[in-house]
Order: C-alpha cells, then structure tokens, then sequence
C-alpha cells in the first residue's frame, strides 16, 4: 500500500461557494481541477487531461459503477467520498477483481461549501491511497440550487480478475456455507442514528472500510471453493440472500444466532424496531464457500482485520426453494422475505 | 452494427411514478430492472446480474466517464439518454479507443414519470445499438422531489485503442492543421432555443450523435498523422483550442471564414448575443493533424456521412504562444479567449 504524502492545502479557487460557473467547462471549472483535483490525485494518467485515461490491462477485467446520494455526506465513521471510493472497490472485489483504477464524476449543487468539497476530495484521496487504486478519470458538473444535495458522487472502477477466481453463481451447491465478514447493520445506524439526532453512549460509526486486500486474501488461499462473493449494502443481508436463493433455486438456512451484531446496534435497531438483517453495509462481505473447506476460510478471514468478527451464518439447502429461512429462538422457523418497500432512503 | 429487434413495450411496474421505494435496492428496484432495464439491455454479462461485469480486453484500453444534467430532458434532436450514451462513446473515441462497454447509473427523483423513464431507457438502448456498445453493468438511485431534476444520468466507458492511434498532446507542433468534422454550435443552440421558448422556421435540432465510425476511419487510413482529437462539448470550440494552446505552448491561428456553422445557428446567436465558438457541440470533433496530409485526411472525414460538413479552420503557430487568434472580417486579429464565467448552465 502507498504511504500517504503530505496532502496539499486547500486551493484557493476565488469564492467560498460553488457557482454554476464552476460546472460551465471555462475558466473556473479548469481552476478548480487545476488547483485542487488534478494537484490532489496527481498521476501520469490525469496528468495528461485527455477526454479519457489509457490503461494498459489484460484478461478477464472487472468493471463496476455505482453513484452515491447518502445524507448527510458526511456522517459518524466516514463521509460521501470515502464511501464512493470504498463502495465501488468492493464492487470490483466481489465480483474477483483486484480494483486498480477508478473514474469520479461529480454532481454539485450550487452553493455547496468549497471547503466541504475539499474535505471530501482529501477523504476520497485517502481512501483510494488504502485501498491503492489510481482516480485515473473524472466528470465535474454544477446544478442549481434545490436541483441536487450538496453533492452526488459516481465512481467507476475498473481491475483485473483474481488469477485464482472462477466466481459463479451457478456453482452454488447443496451444503454450501455462507461466511459473513464481521458485524452486520453497523452503517445503517450509523446513518440512522445520526439523522435522528440519537446519541448513545458511544456513538455508532459507520464500517465502510476496502474488502479488496480481505478479497485477495481468500482468493490467494481459497480460490477452488469459493462459489460467490457479495457485499451486503442496500437492503442490508437479507436481500442478498434472497436475491441468491431466488437466482440458485435453491434454499438457504440461517443460523441467526451466528449472525454477529455489536451490542450497540443491535440496541439501537430495537429502538427503531428494524431488523438487522435488513439493515445496510459498507464494510463486510458474504462469502458463499465448498462446505468441507468452510472453516479453512472462515479462519483467514478472522485473521484479516478487515474480517476478524467472520462467522458462518448459513448453509445452502434444498428444502424450501427459493426461500431464507430463520430459525428463531423458540426454535420456529420464519422466512426471511425480500424488503418490499423502502428501508432507510439514501443509505448509500 | 446490430439491426433494432422488436423493443419491449413499457413494463408495468405497479406505480406510474417513480417512489423512493424504487431505490432502496429491494422488490421495487427488481422488478423495475428485471421488468424494465435487464430485459432492455439483455446481454450474457449483464444476464449474470453481478455487483460488475467481466469482460476480457487486452492492451490499452479507454476509460472515459461524463455524468448528464442537461435541462429539458427531452429536447429537439435528442434526449439525456441518446446524450448520455453519444456522450461517453465520443469520449472513448477521443483518446482513439473503439468504445465496447459502458455503465450506466441513474439518480432519479422522485415522482419522476416512468413513461418518461421508459421513453429514456429505449433512447439509450437504440444509442448503444447505432455505436455498437453494450450496456453490461449499471445502478440506480432515488432521490427526494427537490433534491434532483427529473434524471441525471453517468455513463462511464471502455474500449480498445485502435490499433494505430498513436495520439498525444505533445506530439503536435508548428504548421499542424486543425480539422472540424461539422457545423458548430448546433447543440447549444438547440438547447437555449427550446428553453427560451423560441421558433425558427424550423426547429434547430441537437447535433448529437456518435462519432466512434468516424473516429475508425480516420485512424485506419491516416493514424500516424492524427496527433490530437478533441470534442468541443460544454464551453465550445473555443475552450477545447485555448486548452490546446495553453497546454502545448503553442499559438492557434483561426481561419474564421472556414469554420462551418449552418444560416439559422448563426441567425440564432446573433438573436442571442452569442459567439458560436463558445457555444456546445454534441455530434462534432477537432482533429490535430500533420500540415501535408490535412487535404487527404480532411477528404475522408468528408466521405464519413459524420463528417461531410468537414473543414480545415485552423493552424499551429509559433506566434501569440499559448492564444487562440482569429483574424476578423476586417482583417484585424481577436484574441478568443478562455471563456470566464457561465455560458449555458446543464447544457450536458
């Protein structure tokens, strides 16, 4: 991973505000880029100010996009721009990308605070500085006031496949383990608590963090018997589960009292009355695995630390297809259904 | 290129309006992708419905991103969907890539239409289709009404670089010609009348196209000679030739009286006060080329039916370093400078 330089102060770009001028393509949109993005994220590809950078890769690549709208951008644990570079990491990591380049593309409601902005470019630099990928190409765009929120951000990313993966959902099997990566909900009430103004006794900050090293780890070792990876964002475990179960046809059994949830948020969820599983991520993942190699993996991912609290929370199945089912702790079972309507808006 | 099958009629999809349920990445979001955006688009890498695509690509590849604001979003000669997917393909082109894929992320809001959607949706697909791309991984968000217009869409693309692109801002230098491939301001002036209310005789009409073929034919027959492509989208040809000089440390001598641009264009920003050089183009290109062989390369583009109104408008000088000179009707030079503020806010 590369050290972090010093990062460079805040530019000085003439007004304290974004104006519509700064989205027009003249003078102040190339002051902006000039004096802030291209100094901060500097690199021989955006060094050349081409429409688009030239890449050399070769062989299966990965390729994923994804814009965030969360509010408040910035939040308990993180902030817009840290969660733009680490969301879409993961994206490329899950799919068995090792993540190398990103583009950035910007939505700036007029108005917005020049030093907000410049915070979230100093949070997007860091993040990708860790997750060591290269912001290579981007977009700038001003609307006006009422016409956006402060800011939307859309990052593209680009990587090369694992060498070791061969990820497919069809390769999903009967007895199957599913391995979650650590605590589950943690973002969601981050956010959540955030909104609501809600303080506990220690606030609950939220785990966006990079899964492309804890990714590369497993691959590394356990290539052959890793069937699917996905990270839980919106809609929280539950959707990513049904969307596998409906996908395979085939069934899937939790073991709920696996399922790891820090204290704090398993407390602040009751007092909202939402289940965890339902609640987002941004900084674990669900690994589908072989079951006689399951806790091989389980135990390299503890020994990540992005993965220390990593539990197996589940087994592929063949009874009630198409279905999640929860064991409660009366023993009963209920079925884990697909959120239907909306969970927390602008989570991500 | 592909033929056109049949398009699917609208998908019902419950509501007639989009809610921020469609966002929250449970029921609603599946069925509007399974119903509507999958069944689209439908392509084996988007089939595999993966937090990303994979693709196989080797060597230099083009990575190119744009996020569209434009306002309307149905204006005459186009919409944001054509706009966003001509967009980034021009892009891609630009740097001598041959566009393959793009992504394709909307932040929608709230109680936006989704006949309005659906008509974008076929847009993008009868777009990608003309220029020959695929659609392979894309996301969507929902925003609160007054937190964003209508759509904004991202499009983010890769392709291969020809194989005889060679270009590089630093290979241009004194007596290179500056070749446009069509008439300017086209798209600008289509957007303002349309805002303004105005009518001309007859409806001026967005340039807006894909210039991907155009950029193939020139790199097959003269590549070597190309040292520099360039589409004069927001801030107009004027912005793209002062980047040119700046950047190159090189004056731009501007024949004004070759520069194309149709009667009821110019009539248009006479009517408006505007210089037609500062105004956007959307289906238009510059190309920096070797002195002796501009006539050849000027013909071929003239054969490309996206480059028949194709004209030599400019030199490479040792004089004036680092402007943009245009000599006037009365044969006294101008400076054409850097636009400083505003031109035509979301014209993109």
């Amino acid at each position: 991973m590369k050290k972090n330089k010093e990062l460079p102060t805040m530019p000085n770009i003439e007004t304290d505000r974004i104006t519509m001028s700064h989205g027009s393509g003249g003078k102040l949109t190339n002051k902006l880029l000039d004096n802030g993005v291209f100094r901060l994220f500097e690199n021989d590809k955006l060094q050349k100010r081409d429409d688009g950078a030239i890449l050399n890769l070769n062989g299966n690549i990965a390729f994923s996009t994804d814009s965030f709208v969360i509010s408040p951008i910035f939040f308990p644990g993180g902030d817009i721009g840290e969660l733009a570079v680490n969301g879409t990491v993961n994206d490329v990591a899950m799919t068995g990308g090792i993540p190398r380049y990103l583009s950035l593309a910007f939505i700036i409601e007029e108005g917005m605070l020049i030093s907000d902005l410049w915070r979230i470019l100093l949070s997007i630099k860091h993040a990708a500085d860790k997750a060591n990928v290269q912001i290579v190409t981007g977009d700038t765009k001003v609307v006006e006031k009422n016409n956006g929120d402060q800011i939307y951000i859309n990052t593209t990313g680009i990587g090369e496949i694992h060498q070791k993966a061969n990820l497919d959902m069809n390769k999903i099997s009967i007895g199957d383990k599913i391995i979650i990566s650590g605590n589950i909900a943690t973002h969601g009430m981050a956010i959540l608590s955030k909104r609501e103004g809600l303080e506990f006794q220690s606030e609950i900050e939220s785990d966006t963090t990079n899964l492309n090293f804890l990714v590369k780890d497993i691959l590394d070792k356990h290539g052959e018997d890793i069937k699917l990876f996905r990270d839980p964002t919106r809609g929280g475990v539950a959707t990513v589960l049904n969307e596998i179960s409906t996908q395979t046809k085939l069934g899937i059994q939790l073991h709920s009292e696996n399922i790891p949830v820090s204290k704090q948020v398993n407390g602040a969820c009751e007092l909202f009355g939402l289940d965890p599983l339902y609640v987002a991520n941004e900084g674990i993942m669900i690994a589908i695995v072989s079951a006689n190699k399951a806790e091989d993996i389980l135990k390299t991912m503890k020994n990540n630390t992005k993965g220390v609290n990593s539990a197996i929370i589940g087994t592929i199945t063949n009874e009630h297809i198409g279905k999640v089912i929860s064991k409660g702790l009366l023993g009963g079972n209920r079925v884990v259904n697909m959120p239907i309507g909306e969970q927390l808006p602008r989570i991500c």
